[in-house]
């Protein structure tokens, strides 16, 4: 179960986690457009993704705005409104057909309890999430287009196929037209 | 003990976890414009303050810039650099009188380890900050300046008296000038 995997890349997963995980984790399937979690709904669940490229994206000026990608070995969830249980205007797209694993808020919360391991996952992956953050602000505040671009390409060089122009464009902050032309140049 | 009271507000803490953080918890005062952590070392310690009122900065093209504030019974550190154990740009200073509840990193591992519920706060409290984070970066990229400093002087009212007009400018990301304008409009 590549859940399993992934998280025993992080620490040792007991058997008994990990007979609980197969028992309260839900597969689930989409297809490329699909939307995931509508913006203006809350978001209930968290997802891990076995299969496929999943993106979180927002309007601004009526232009939609991508926010994050998620592939696979990532967790993708609207994370304000997954804790903060608020709405956001974010809205959770696939990319791809994708294989997912869905974990409920609820059936989280009851693994926090149960199992000491469990928490102390939840606490290295947002701390993960968090790093990963403050390194994207950094980025937007202080790096040029172009550093981003190749910042992006070699952290997640599978992308430049996998998501269009625009999607890259907004996420990297920048226009399509500064994207083609960085990309020419490289 | 203000650490304890504080912990008490997000889970019950147990006497057992409230004695051990008696014993390994270090307490220190520092005084008005101190360097806590400099910038280019390493961050091993997150500090809880009890009393005063700290800020993290670095310098984008010779100017310092306001990376967070951090008063009364928040937590202060270069998390980027406590979680990673890489050394970052950002400097931690005090700018009132402080006094700090410091935990190594260390020290807070062994609790992480030996306490689950140390383990819930952890990954609370790091929710927590991820939340704030995410709200700062929307803050930055779709508000008005004036949108901006309202939404500080309505959440930190106390700290538009207690930092200076630089500080809370870089912070916002806009210049002195303007805020001076809004605040004369206010």
């Amino acid at each position: 179960m590549p859940l399993i995997k992934h998280l025993s890349s992080i620490i040792t997963v007991s058997p008994n986690l990990t007979e609980e995980l197969k028992k309260v984790t839900i597969k689930k399937t989409v297809s490329k457009g699909d939307v995931i979690v509508n913006c203006y709904d809350r978001c209930d669940s968290i997802y891990f993704i076995e299969k496929g490229l999943v993106r979180g994206y927002y309007f601004n000026e009526e232009k939609e705005i991508t926010n994050w990608f998620a592939q696979e070995e990532e967790f993708a969830t609207s994370f304000y409104a997954f804790i903060t249980k608020k709405t956001t205007n974010e809205t959770i797209q696939a990319l791809e057909d994708c294989s997912l694993i869905e974990i409920p808020f609820s059936v989280l919360q009851n693994l926090y309890t149960n199992f000491h391991e469990t928490e102390r996952l939840g606490r290295i992956i947002t701390e993960n999430y968090y790093i990963k953050l403050e390194e994207r602000i950094l980025s937007l505040q202080f790096k040029t287009a172009k550093e981003r671009y190749q910042k992006f390409a070699a952290s997640k060089p599978s992308l430049l196929q996998r998501a269009s122009l625009g999607q890259i464009a907004s996420y990297l902050g920048i226009t399509q037209e500064t994207l083609s032309r960085i990309r020419a140049e490289n």
